[in-house]
């Protein structure tokens, strides 16, 4: 599928600061945007359907799993979140990079559908600044804390199968390099190509 | 081979720019260094042994081929030049990436070897400019300037070998898209974790 546009696959523990990165990154590199995926579950306040989410009923979201319309999909407290292949083909055909923001399950199904999918893996820079930020989201106690630190570590676990390996370390270190793997994606010799076809037509005729 | 330091072929027609671009890389960014070749051409004044190349003999020269030293090697002019594929393998090792400036054939004797050398192509902007650029060079008659057109004719054909296309319209963009490229490479999931060995460590233990 050789399209101007480049998917990638950004993945996390909780706490990594990755939703912050992400934001930013889509804020100052043009033409990259994060995928809008569909749901069941129920819209919150100050959510648009479209924008934050597509929300669909349980037997939408079913027809669709049926359809083989997801790139990917998870169930989450009983509900479920999918992101529709027709949608993200559009987008990278139209020459804009799409971020997908989900776990490393999410990640291993895309990579069968998608083998040029570019898959990140953002880590804290330490045991000490994960347990400081999983802290820091609320007044949750000890025992919250240790299931989110465990779950942390099973993601954590699976770095290894990504393309790049980010440690958010600093905000504004950790930012320029995402921006570097999205910049020096679209140097690809196929993006360009596609960038520059009359530019390459002149020059080789 | 999972060295810290990345493998480089850039290649171009002449007139590209690309010595240029190449010097004014290894100037901004650290750890990474243009290749010293072995040659038995005669030294030039100014040169140094070791510096601009290792000058050798042709027995010597010969030697080393028969050896199977040599990642690439070229004759131009009745002149031999080679890359040590030893002396690559040191600077890699020791966490130094290393620039092959060759023509495409060498690229794909060096790729034959090497799969996992990173090959980047710099193109002019357009035929004019590349003509400009051409004479620009001396005071050469219209028969030399057409045999160096043909010449970087038959490179530029095989750009589409490369992994990235680089077009040097400007030099400081150029120069900067280089540069993304190799500071990308270092983000890749092996070199982080040969570079982040001991944090990722106590991470996940």
């Amino acid at each position: 599928m050789n399209t101007q546009g480049s998917l990638y696959i950004i993945s996390a523990p909780s706490g990594a600061g990755k939703s912050s990165l992400v934001a930013a990154l889509v804020k100052s590199v043009p033409q990259i945007r994060v995928s809008v995926s569909y749901t069941t579950r129920a819209k919150r306040p100050g959510e648009e359907d479209g924008v934050n989410y597509n929300f669909i009923t349980q037997a939408e979201f079913q027809q669709m799993l049926a359809d083989g319309a997801f790139l990917e999909h998870a169930e989450v407290f009983g509900n479920y979140y999918g992101t529709s292949e027709q949608w993200v083909n559009e987008q990278l055909a139209s020459g804009t990079d799409i971020i997908l923001e989900i776990d490393w399950q999410g990640a291993q199904q895309v990579r069968r559908l998608r083998p040029d999918a570019l898959c990140i893996f953002i880590m804290p820079p330490s045991r000490e600044a994960l347990l400081e930020r999983l802290k820091t989201r609320g007044q949750d106690n000890d025992e919250v804390i240790a299931r989110r630190m465990a779950e942390a570590e099973s993601e954590m676990a699976h770095f290894v199968e990504y393309d790049y390996l980010i440690i958010n370390d600093e905000f504004s270190q950790a930012l320029s390099e995402l921006e570097t793997i999205v910049k020096s994606q679209r140097l690809k010799v196929d993006k360009q190509q596609l960038k520059h076809e009359q530019l390459l037509q002149k020059l080789l005729s």
